[in-house]
């Protein structure tokens, strides 16, 4: 069980980066995304459509409170793992022997509680670069592919062009 | 050497997320990263600017003919690997066998002679996600990371917290 809690969205600066941290949050394996910071209808639409089309199960929702979110998953059993440039290397084998993980990738500012309520601050690269591209490295090397169902729409690889197939 | 060419750039949707691949090529090994589209002078010195205070070497530039730029490369022995959900699934030992790669990435319409220029068409997930992902997940397994040198800050990681030394 692999759940994402992305913080701190920002309607005026974040649709876009926030969309691509659902889309690899769902493509690379994980359960769901948590968005927090302002409310964005039209963000959480945007991945549910996504899912109709191209399958599921993946879930997205609002979280106003993130505290309480975290609260919540540890007291579930998930492990928490924050994903920050200033973090201790991504220890692959010790990550992956956890089932359920919470993985925290912040907005511009992250608060110095989330430093401290993590099992784990991880930096995939002690440099400045990208929420989704921490998220996509991590769940790259943690998480284990997923099969989609219900799908509408399905690609076929292709050595050139492009191939997708409509289900019916 | 490893480059990455950006397409198609638009000026109102696409600042952060051209400047997330250009943070991500720069922090993952790549060597240079090359904006086509429409030609966005802050967003070239954002990148310069990272470089400046975070170190290198990594050089960024704006290029309109983007098939130019293309032919160039190949003329000079790089292979063309373009990063699409349509293509194939990712060899990393046979893409570890290049020294020399041209990564392209795609904005949100590719032109199918894209595809056709390409040596390869590689996808890190035949599902919708992100190019910042596509890019962050093949230089994580392609490339060797890079020494930064020159930076004026430096990240030293922390199991909590954040600790910067800033070079004099």
């Amino acid at each position: 069980m692999m759940s994402v809690l992305r913080l701190g969205h920002r309607l005026a600066r974040d649709p876009r980066i926030s969309t691509h941290c659902g889309l690899v949050a769902r493509a690379l394996g994980a359960d769901e995304i948590i968005y927090s910071g302002e409310h964005d209808e039209s963000l959480l639409k945007g991945i549910e459509e996504t899912v109709q089309r191209w399958g599921g199960p993946f879930s997205v929702r609002y979280e106003a409170n993130w505290k309480k979110c975290i609260a919540e998953y540890r007291k579930k059993g998930y492990k928490i793992t924050h994903l920050t440039m200033y973090g201790v290397s991504l220890k692959k084998s010790k990550m992956k022997k956890h089932k359920k993980m919470l993985i925290i990738i912040g907005g511009e500012k992250v608060q110095p509680e989330v430093y401290q309520m993590s099992d784990y601050n991880v930096s995939i690269e002690n440099q400045p670069h990208s929420e989704v591209a921490a998220l996509a490295v991590f769940l790259n090397e943690c998480c284990r592919p997923k099969k989609f169902r219900n799908a509408k729409m399905r690609i076929v690889p292709q050595e050139k062009g492009k191939r997708v197939i409509e289900e019916k």
